[in-house]
C-alpha cells in the first residue's frame, strides 16, 4: 500500500505531519504499513525546481494507490505566468494527469460546535449534514480556447454528455446510501453549458427511481445553503459552482479546518477543503482535523478500511466534545491547542 | 418624467401595484407627477405576443426616462428554447438593448429584523451595510460564441478592458460616498477572464488612491459573507459572480423581499433582487418592500428627488419597527400582514 504525500505549501506540511502521526497509529494497531513517498508540489516546488509540477512528482503519484495532498498557493507565486503558478500548473494539473473527476466533500455541523457556526440554531435546525459532488475535470476550468492580452481576458464554460453523465452518477450512487435527496445545481436559465448539464442529469436521474432529484439555479442555491441548510442531502454541481457552494457551505460549520475531501479518478487524492492559509502557515496554530479527516477518507475509498476510518472520525469527535479546540474553533483563543497538541490528543484518543 | 412600468411575471404585478401607490403619494406630496406606461415582459408578454420582448415594449422603454420592472420567468414557461424564455429573451435582452452595464444592490440587515436573519448576532456584529456592484453587460452571459447540442453546451467568459474600467470605477464612485473600501471578486487563480479583470482593476484603483482595494476569490467571498459580513462595503464583481453573491448577500437579511436594485445604463432600470417567487404569486402574501425601495432608488438616481427617496426608505423602516411584517418576516405567520396592507402601511406613514 503505497501513498504519496504531497504536504505542499502554507499549513500543508505542518496538518500534513498530524494526519501522519495517526496514520502511524493506525499502522501499529492494525499491524499494516504503508509505503509513503513524499513528493513536492506548488509554490514548493517551484521553489526548489523552478516547476509547480516536476517530473518526479508525477511519478511518485502514478506509482502510488492514492495521493495524499496538503495545499498550494500563496501570494508568493501569483504574479509568475499562469501556467506555472501553483493552482493552475501544479492542482490543476495534477488533477488532470489523474482524471479526477469528482470532488467529494461531506460538510457536518457538529453538535458540540454549534457555537462555532455562523448560522442560527434554529436555521441549523435539525442538523446541517450534506455532500457536495462536485465535477472536477472540465467546465470553465478546463474548457478551451481560453487566452489573455493586454484587451481581453476569456475562457471556455463546457460539458459534454459523457461528463455530465459520470458525474451524475456519482452523485446518485452516494445519494443511494444517505437521505436520497440529489439537488442539481446549474444556471440553465442562461448558459448553455447548464441547460445541457440539466437535461443529462434528469435523463441519469432515471436510471434512480428511489433518488429524488431537485433542480436549483445556483444564485438560488448560494442563497438556500444559508436560509435553510438542511433541505440539503447531495448537491451536485459543476466545477465553478461547485468551487463556490462547496466553500460556502464550508462555512457552515464556522470553519474551514474542519472539513475533508475526496477526489476520484485514475487514484484518488485525498485533501482538506481549505486553502494553503498563508497568513497563519508555519505557527503551529492551524486546524490539522481536516488533514486527518482526509486520512480517514483514504483509509476508507482506497484502502477499504472502513472501520479505522470510522475510529478516526469518532476520535475527532471525541476530542472535540471534550472541548479541546485550535484557534480557529476556540471560543476562548487564549485556551486553543496548537496544531500539534491536537494532533497528539486525537492519536490518544485513538 | 416618464417611466416605463413593466410588472411581468409571478409576484411582479403584485408588488409593482403597490409601489405604485407609494408614488401615487409622492406625486400628492410633492405636487410633480409622472406618466406611466404599462408595458409587457417576460411571460406575461409570451402568453399575450408570442415573445419575452414585443417591439411595442421596446418602444416603450426607448421612450421612458427609467424602467420600473417587477420580474420576469416561471416554470412554465422553461420548456422554451433559450432564445424565447423570459429570463434570456426578456430580461437579458432588454438589459443588452438598454447597454445596463452595473447592477447596484444595497443590502442591510435591519436592526429591527436581526432575529430574522440566519447569522448569529455576533457575526452580524457591529452590522451588515454592503453593496454589491455586478458588472451586467457582458462575461459569460453574453460571450459568443455558445451553442447547445446533443452532446454539449458551452459559452464564452470572457472581459475586455473597456468593460471593466467603466464597472470598477462605478464602484470606487459609490465607495467613494461610503466606507471606502472596494473588495474585488475574480477566480484570477484559474480563469484569463479574471486575470484580466484582477489587472484592470488594479490599474484603475490608482485613480481612487483614498479607496481601499482587495482581491479575493469568489470561493473565499462566498465563504466570508458568511463568516465575517460586515467587512465588506462594496463588493466589485463579474456578472456571474454577481448574480450569484449577490443572492447570497441577499439571505443576510433573511428575506429576498427587503432588497431593491438598480441597473445602470443608457436608462436606468429598477428592480427587486428577489425573483418572480411563482410559489406564492397571486395569494396577496408577497413583500412589496423590495419593490418600493427599488421605487426610492428610481426618484434618487433618475429624477434627483434624493429627499422623497430618504422618506420612502425611513417610512419603510418605521413600518417594520412598528412590527408590521408580511409572512417571509414574521415570526408568527399568523399575525402577518398581507401584501396590500403593507402597501398601505407605508403608505400612511408617508
Ligand atoms: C486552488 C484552486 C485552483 C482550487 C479550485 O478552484 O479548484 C481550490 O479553490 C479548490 O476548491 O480546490
Ligand atoms: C433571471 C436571471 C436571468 C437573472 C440573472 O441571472 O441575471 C436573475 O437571477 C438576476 O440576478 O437578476
Amino acid at each position: 500500500m503505497k501513498i504519496a504525500v504531497l504536504p505542499g505549501d502554507g499549513i500543508g506540511p505542518e496538518v500534513v505531519r498530524e494526519a501522519l502521526k495517526v496514520l502511524e497509529v493506525v499502522e501499529k494497531k492494525t499491524g499494516k504499513t504503508f509505503e509513503k513517498v513524499f513528493g513536492h508540489i506548488g509554490g514548493d516546488a517551484i521553489d526548489r525546481f523552478g516547476e509547480p509540477l516536476p517530473e518526479e512528482t508525477k511519478k511518485i503519484c502514478l506509482e502510488a494507490d492514492a495521493i495524499f495532498l496538503g495545499s498550494v498557493g500563496g501570494p508568493k507565486w501569483d504574479d509568475l505566468p499562469p501556467e506555472k503558478r501553483p493552482e493552475i500548473g501544479g492542482l490543476l494539473a495534477l488533477r488532470k494527469m489523474l482524471n479526477l473527476y469528482a470532488n467529494i466533500r461531506p460538510i457536518k455541523v457538529y453538535r458540540s460546535l454549534v457555537h462555532v457556526s455562523p448560522l442560527k440554531e434554529k436555521v441549523i435546525g435539525s442538523g446541517v449534514d450534506l455532500v457536495t459532488v462536485r465535477e472536477l475535470s472540465y467546465g470553465v476550468y478546463y474548457g478551451q480556447p481560453r487566452g489573455l492580452d493586454e484587451e481581453k481576458g476569456f475562457d471556455t464554460m463546457i460539458y459534454d454528455r459523457k461528463t455530465v453523465e459520470r458525474i451524475a452518477r456519482t452523485a446518485f450512487e452516494i445519494a443511494k446510501n444517505r437521505r436520497k435527496k440529489v439537488t442539481s445545481v446549474d444556471k440553465a436559465n442562461v448558459l448553455y453549458s447548464s441547460m445541457l448539464w440539466r437535461k443529462v442529469v434528469n435523463e441519469v436521474a432515471r436510471e434512480y427511481p428511489d433518488v429524488e432529484l431537485t433542480h436549483m439555479y445556483v444564485d438560488n442555491a448560494a442563497m438556500q445553503l444559508i436560509l435553510k441548510p438542511s433541505q440539503f442531502d447531495v448537491i451536485l454541481t459543476t466545477n465553478m459552482f461547485g468551487d463556490i457552494l462547496s466553500d460556502e457551505s464550508a462555512a457552515l460549520p464556522g470553519s474551514l479546518g474542519l472539513l475533508p475531501s475526496a477526489s476520484f479518478g485514475d487514484k484518488n487524492l485525498y485533501e482538506p477543503a481549505g486553502g494553503s492559509a498563508p497568513d497563519i502557515a508555519g505557527k503551529n496554530i492551524a486546524n490539522p482535523i481536516a488533514q486527518i479527516l482526509s486520512l480517514a477518507m483514504m483509509l476508507e475509498h482506497s484502502f477499504g478500511m472502513v472501520e479505522e476510518a470510522r475510529k478516526i472520525e469518532r476520535a475527532v469527535e471525541l476530542v472535540i466534545e471534550e472541548g479541546y479546540r485550535t484557534r480557529d474553533i476556540a471560543e476562548d483563543p487564549e485556551k486553543a491547542v496548537s496544531t500539534s497538541q491536537m494532533g497528539d490528543l486525537i492519536c490518544k484518543k485513538l
